[in-house]
């Protein structure tokens, strides 16, 4: 048979298998949907990923450069969207929360309660720095703009001085970086960002809502989330060697994967309940469990819990980043009003942060590095700008410009920080 | 202080704090929901298995337990519809979809084509007589009992003539018998099984639809299944060692993960595609990395992959198997004549499938365990039990009843082969 005669028998074949095919009821059609998107996803992120890693950048900016493409593929003309679906899917999404959850409990793992407290001061000062700065540089920016004044300013502001320090928690940890006391100090700064944050969207949504700041719900935010820590801490103490040697009656590995899970996730919902970011819990958690380990005496199930919550946590992550990614739409930036809020924004973000690293005292630390560090906004800046958004304050088009310059910190931080690490 | 005053002290605290926390904007309400049953239902399934185990019972049981209690909460007056949660939860459906595709998978990666293919003849054998024997008896005992007559009798018949093998897949991983011969057949076996299934449906649904019986669609079913297996044996072949090759330029492990899960997850869709099963494609997948794994001779490589993905698989296959137990509806059992039907039908499923091993021939086999191995019928009997009751041939009584026979023998095959697999 000549080669074009097999190709058009090919043909023929595919036209009879693809209509057949598209009736399978081997499957449901949600199985169908969430399975090819996965498949998708993940071997394009793994395959940039890859890329951008001989290419000598982190490889969690090729994952979200694999999300840029994937949502934006209508711009190609291919009419399939990924960013649509992605927001759509209980799946998905809840994929990405469970991510970050994961993730922080893997850096948990890895610190301990008494290098954090040693850093504790620097931390702080970190922490009110990258609050402070980003505020009064974003309120004038967007006043000098003259596309946000009053409280629209004060909430770019505020959205500003949001870090989620999942991206930069994920470039370290794949470095083996964590105990530096620089990671450190980005870690213990994360935290106290994220009780300073929540207090000033607190503030902002109260004024907002009701004209006026009401103090004692201040005090309160602030009563709550310190009970978390105390409680946690003390609860966890107390329990958690029972708890671990109750797990270690148990020789199946699936037993000790579910009660790292369980873990993570309680404290994450702890958290939450208390008003902070789920993933602050589960950064507790595996504290707590660390210095637990060392009292139980068995350092070796600790290394196999990592093991067991890796694989979940790296599928997660995966889906987490990419998903990121898609939310860009690159459409914005042809609005040359919008690139310019943009552009502006963007670099007050990355300055205002970058720079905050030198509040820090003291040797040993690498400056520059911890700013960087700070640099990632992620879902903590998204929560204002929606909150923002759905109470009227920002417009449609401030509203996206600010998701871009969010995305671009996520892509920015990690870029900057990689030649850095060397210096940790 | 004194104890009582402490006592009050703490119980207005909690007066206070729970409606604040109620409010708690930390996290999405979805999030919250997912993360409590997550913690629920794997807490309470390790807890479960952990005990059975002890009690000299299979693991999993324990799991479908923890299921049922949590599905029938409501009798003991807690109104907290676990199965209905479970049944809107898209992630809870597809991490259930998931589970099995992983299940299989990793079966399938200790599984080989040539063992396989050594005790094949009596798989075929095996799974003819499996499929024949339970449509007798089960048209012969609906017509005796008088509840389903004529097509519905047939229905009932084909139900039970289903063979689901996730749970025997995961009671002999669980023991390392997976390459035992026994174990060769019963998932051989269970690969024909399914496509006799496939076409016993198509058989079925064409007489409900349109009366009769259409030749042309069975022979396009079975060419569309050889077509699956012949094809991904052979690009299987062709193309494995090349990506296999790709994948180990990464150091990184997340980069194994997500190809494993890709790559079952691939094959899973196009045997969906192909009308087959889709836990029936990742087995094959498995089947064709574990062949493929000795010509790349990176052994190490291998063992690593299955550690990779077990972790993911344990969780999923948690959630799989409180799901199924949570469908189990204990009220059903007060009514006396369906529960005469469900005594009826579990005996006949049991008897039909468990002697169905003394058709193999030759030494070195445990006939009995074979039997008991495909005596479960999972997902692949409620996907019939499901048609039916959508075009209306099954009544809600008998859809009742034949649900509950599906999930009792679930129950019973790991019940009983857990004693036999000593013979193994």
């Amino acid at each position: 048979m000549s080669r074009r005669k097999k190709k058009l028998l090919w043909l023929l074949l595919a036209a009879i298998l693809l209509p057949t095919t598209a009736m399978a009821n081997g499957a449901s059609e949600a199985f169908t949907r969430t399975t090819l998107l996965l498949i998708v996803m993940i071997t394009l992120a793994d395959l940039c990923g890859f890329l951008f890693e001989r290419l000598g950048m982190a490889e969690i900016l090729g994952e979200i450069y694999a999300g840029i493409v994937l949502g934006n593929l209508a711009l190609v003309g291919i009419d399939w969207n990924v960013s649509e679906l992605l927001r759509d899917s209980e799946f998905m999404a809840y994929s990405s929360e469970l991510a970050l959850v994961l993730l922080l409990f893997l850096v948990g793992l890895e610190s301990d309660i008494s290098s954090l407290l040693r850093v504790g001061k620097n931390a702080a000062m970190v922490a009110v720095g990258g609050v402070v700065l980003p505020i009064v540089l974003g309120v004038g920016a967007s006043a000098a703009l003259g596309f946000a004044t009053g409280l629209e300013g004060w909430f770019v502001g505020a959205m500003l001085a949001a870090t989620s320090v999942g991206i930069t928690a994920k470039v370290l940890g794949e470095n083996g970086l964590v105990k530096t006391p620089s990671a450190q100090v980005i870690l213990g700064a994360a935290v106290i960002d994220d009780v300073l944050g929540i207090l000033l969207l607190a503030v902002l949504a109260s004024v907002v809502v009701s004209g006026e700041v009401a103090p004692l719900d201040l005090v309160w935010i602030i009563a709550k989330a310190l009970l978390f820590f105390v409680g946690a801490l003390l609860i966890g103490r107390r329990l958690m060697p029972a708890m671990v040697h109750v797990v270690s009656l148990s020789k199946h590995s699936s037993f000790w994967t579910g009660f790292a899970l369980c873990l993570a996730l309680s404290f994450a919902q702890i958290a939450a309940f208390a008003g902070l970011a789920p993933l602050i819990g589960a950064f507790v958690a595996g504290l707590i469990l660390d210095d637990m380990d060392f009292r139980v005496g068995d350092a070796l199930q600790k290394h196999k819990l990592e093991e067991l919550v890796q694989p979940i946590s790296d599928i997660m992550i995966t889906i987490f980043f990419v998903g990121i990614g898609a939310m860009v739409q690159l459409e914005a930036l042809l609005n040359p009003q919008i690139l310019l809020i943009i552009l502006v924004l963007t670099t007050v973000a990355v300055i205002s942060k970058g720079s905050v690293g030198f509040i820090v005292r003291g040797s040993g630390y690498d400056r520059l590095g911890i700013g960087y560090g700070m640099i990632p906004r992620g879902e903590v800046g998204l929560v204002f700008a929606a909150f923002a958004a759905a109470n009227g304050v920002f417009c449609g088009e401030t509203y996206t410009a600010l998701v871009m310059v969010v995305l671009l910190t996520t892509v920015i931080g990690p870029l900057l920080l990689k030649p850095r690490l060397a210096y940790f």
